[in-house]
């Protein structure tokens, strides 16, 4: 397969008779949770794997970026190392190594991710070194899922992205932005790595001091990538931050109102809704549930809780 | 919405790329867990209200049914009673009542559930009595499934359904039938209440003496129906019975292999491949997946079993 298009799976879209009573509003979810590997990254990470020239490709990534990467590489038959944190989710070290790629565990307290891709880049100078995030080809991949929802037929008001290192959020504006959508974007992003929602108030890039412990782990990133921010800055409508308690709630109610199984990060944008239900009285809204690969133990702990 | 094509939701295939690896066959899964009202029972319920011209309708469902045939009277304007056991799941309760329909709670130690609906039959004479599955309107509601898989493109050697009252074989059976698929069907029973394997040895409709307490509650009917079992003679290959640890394994896999939330009826078909992995080696396999429709604490206990 050397096309991106057939290389993927076509979104999910699930218009929730059962959530759109529940809110009033009239909601679609566009459901990544079947996706290869179980979330929308494989988009991004086949694309990054089809037009670089290397045959190795090295990336520091907390799992779903890494494990779609990994799959990307084995059928493309070129060789993947993805250093991860030790404190992974165990699901995902393990989704990893089943495609054939070379974990690199990392004690995060002792030598940094990053350090430890430039340690390896060093012994590996031919390989290409991929962000999970901050990467034009990143952008370009996710802008599929952007194409897809513009050409789903249905005139959104909103469109709520859970928003991370920013290259899901970014690629869906490209690619609704190509299309003609008149969508509004809202980000939704955990209040404790309200890194984004800082940036866009601000105006500019802002950090978070040190990788924030939200239940979404998808989202414990630091910072915006420099490529989102610049199309962020101007076509993110606004950031909602979402509380923890939002997240498990969002991550129950999809589980009971939408038969979905969804891990935190992807639960994001329906606890956005959650937040200011509000806003989204009455509108046509969609919802993207961008994963669904979490550990069995984290997921029933949710659910119990 | 007057066509029955228009109301429901095509069925979601999943071209499973780790199930297929985990059982050395080519699987496809049918999901009928995001169709309105989270199970197959749609098809048929609004076949059942659309083509009727009571427009009173009264059922005997331990859930599924109920929650569908609610739901379609309501789109239809028509009104229903569904007849249910005090035992029956909570979240299947509110759901047939959020339509709008009359929840008719029995006690089945007391009064049967056809008793039940005789007494309410004789009070409401015009009314029309939907059986949940022995009916050629509930089979030409399901054989549009047939019809989807018959359509998808892939030709399947195998494909497996869960068996109840035999509704959605029988209608899975004549959907492929009338579009030429050489599909072998095989169905997935719980050996709990392996009814239909027993009469499809003995060629004649045997009952289970009782009703069987599978975990797979779809699966809890005392025989065939006889419009069914016309179909099911000569229609299905054979049935495979499914153990309730299997049952419970399948559920399992499926969350974590496929993100999938399925209710127990749903992973008979699964839990069918378990059973005898070795039939379905190398081969397509089409895996009908037909519910989600479960109490959170019933999924928690299976996935903590």
């Amino acid at each position: 397969m050397e096309n991106l298009i057939e290389a993927i799976r076509p979104t999910t879209f699930i218009e929730s008779k059962s959530l759109s009573r529940l809110f009033d509003a009239d909601i679609t979810i566009a459901a990544e949770t079947f996706q290869h590997t179980g979330s929308f990254k494989f988009r991004a990470a086949y694309n990054v794997a089809l037009n670089v020239p290397n045959s190795h490709i090295i990336t520091a990534s907390s799992g779903n970026f890494g494990q779609a990467l990994a799959l990307a590489c084995q059928i493309l038959n070129k060789k993947c190392t993805v250093v991860m944190p030790d404190t992974s989710a165990k699901v995902k070290v393990e989704g990893v190594k089943s495609f054939g790629a070379t974990v690199d565990l990392v004690e995060t307290s002792k030598i940094g991710r990053v350090e430890r891709v430039d340690q390896l880049m060093r012994e590996n100078p031919e390989a290409y070194r991929a962000s999970a995030y901050d990467d034009f080809l990143v952008i370009e991949g996710n802008a599929t899922l952007g194409v897809e929802i513009a050409k789903s037929g249905k005139q959104f008001d909103f469109l709520v992205s859970p928003v991370g290192g920013g290259g899901l959020v970014s690629g869906i504006i490209t690619g609704l932005c190509r299309h003609g959508s008149t969508a509004e974007v809202i980000g939704a992003e955990p209040r404790l790595a309200n890194d984004a929602a800082r940036s866009l108030k601000e105006g500019k890039i802002v950090n978070n001091e040190y990788e924030p412990q939200t239940v979404a782990d998808g989202a414990r990133t630091l910072s915006l990538g420099l490529h989102n921010w610049n199309v962020i800055k101007t076509g993110v409508k606004e950031i909602i931050e979402v509380s923890e308690e939002n997240i498990k709630e969002a991550v129950k109610i999809l589980f009971t109102y939408s038969n979905l199984k969804v891990e935190p990060t992807g639960a994001l944008s329906l606890g956005a809704v959650l937040e200011n239900p509000k806003q989204f009285d009455g509108k046509k809204v969609c919802l993207i549930v961008s994963g669904a690969n979490v550990d069995m133990k984290v997921y029933k702990k949710i659910l119990e809780s």
